[in-house]
């Protein structure tokens, strides 16, 4: 069985056609062209190119914002500048095959439990570290999604109370430390009280410091990146420390861009978890990376419809 | 329908017949003796003395501590000092009647759900303030446990990094600042520094100041009552703003001990919860005093039942 799985950005649409195994058989990246009608087009027209000829048996979308996964509406998505569009409706309208939506980071999580690390586990905590910090959870073998369809949002979580101003409002969020661009933030604020650190040399410009470089910094010693890595892995931590204990999950997935420099840190998170949670929680989960990486947003797109089809999907009272 | 809830503590057994809408039709209270099996003895006969005149179709437990409601075993209950007691067995046996059991603040929310201030709602967080603080999480119409069953432990997510040693071994979580006895803490601890404070005209002692006396304090505009009562509702406000992000619960309800003094603070936390969750989420729950209070540990024990009979049990793999 083969399904297009679609990862809408605001500048990209990736697509894929990919099987219940995670194979993908054919991808395509376009453009995401402006308003949602020429959007659903373009996607609908993605659908058209392979629908016959992979016997498609639906399309499943993943994109960041506020989704109602349910009725398939975009709430809200700052991204795309959308607000109360029924994209899945119009999408099924103009491929003419049934379409699901979901909010990506929701759709990571399912996509680590279909296809990645996550595999045979039904219970799950994953989070996308980028420019923002996205999380999904999976709970007795489902996504919690909450009265609204807007949970499970993880990376809201103060970790310190007094902590950097987040974009959302709240000061100390788990993303105003951890995100990859508050980890660049952190290092070129702190530069200037460690003035003779190897990332001046490792850029053209300070400015062009990013997560990378710092954690390329910290595995070669650097003192101002081994400060910076601390300092987030340890907020990480505090945050592991809150997940585990509400959910007590087998695995907590990390991905995203950073995952990528997820070797260095996973380890320094594992040491201090512990530190923040009950004793009997300690040992009782795995911190792993993505095994998806690159194709996250693809085949997480596509499992929406996976889950969807051997579930048929979850209605507000939890009852399929 | 009838049931025999049980609230099993560590120095009174507590058992009450309830019927599915929540009337009690009997009720009585022993002293908790020594040994598990003396313990399984005393309920089977509580059982005995009911079980035909009120045609019961099953017992339920309710007990602090870490419990594999699966397999019916308590893990470990620092109360009652047993370890990996497969205490339900025990009860069936000897009584008869299919016994069940759950952790008292998982057995709180499902009481709350069945008969009390959740009403009709599939997405509730409970909290129970006391000694300790519990916590209980229905996602989706059923109980978060966990894969081990040891979940939601709501009490111990870290509010402040650098706060007060928990007996858990963590620095600042919940527990350590907003149960009932952190709050007499806080405030004996503080009285050195508000010498003049009402409180000490209170109570004869200053030893017996407690979570109630610190509240009607606050009522009557003391100060020292009035900084701590503040203090500690804007850690019970952090950590609303997780559950609510995490779970985007319709309801919390608020119970324990503490909570016969809600009305006094959680318009404080429903006052500056928003400054701890993303705009999103703001408005999107209500705060509420528990309904059951004194019975809360009776028909939470007895909701066990009733949960287990409508759903069959939830199984590792969240199937029925």
């Amino acid at each position: 069985m083969k399904v297009l799985g679609v990862d809408l950005g605001g500048t990209y649409i990736k697509a894929a056609v990919v099987n219940e195994k995670g194979d993908i058989f054919w991808k395509k990246t376009v453009e995401t062209p402006a308003g949602y009608e020429a959007v659903a087009e373009t996607i609908a027209q993605l659908a058209l190119e392979v629908i016959e000829k992979h016997e498609i048996v639906g399309v499943g979308i993943g994109t960041p914002g506020s989704i109602d996964h349910e009725k398939g509406v975009v709430r809200y998505s700052p991204n795309l500048k959308w607000r109360d569009v029924p994209f899945a409706d119009l999408v099924t309208k103009k491929s003419g095959c049934k379409t699901y939506i979901e909010n990506d980071a929701n759709a990571f999580v399912l996509g680590e439990k279909w296809f990645g690390a996550a595999r045979g586990c039904e219970h799950v905590v994953a989070l996308t570290f980028g420019t923002g910090i996205g999380g999904g959870v999976i709970s007795h073998g489902r996504l919690i999604t909450g009265h609204m369809g807007i949970g499970a949002e993880l990376g809201h979580i103060i970790v310190e109370p007094y902590g950097p101003l987040c974009g959302c409002g709240s000061r100390g969020c788990l993303e105003s430390i951890a995100s990859a661009s508050a980890v660049a933030r952190l290092a070129k604020q702190w530069l200037v009280k460690y003035p003779g650190s190897m990332m001046l040399e490792m850029v053209e410009d300070e400015e062009r410091i990013d997560a990378r470089v710092v954690f390329e910094a910290y595995k070669k010693g650097d003192l101002l990146a081994t400060i910076v890595v601390e300092y987030v892995s340890d907020a990480i931590a505090r945050a592991v420390g809150a997940y585990v204990q509400f959910f007590n999950p087998e695995v907590i997935v990390f991905g995203g861009g950073m995952a990528r420099s997820a070797d260095v840190f996973i380890p320094l998170v594992e040491r201090r978890a512990p530190l923040y949670m009950m004793p009997s929680f300690v040992g009782t989960y795995r911190i792993v990376k993505s095994e998806l990486l690159e194709d996250a947003g693809i085949k997480g797109a596509a499992s929406i419809v996976f889950e969807n089809l051997k579930y048929g999907g979850r209605g507000k009272n939890g009852t399929e």
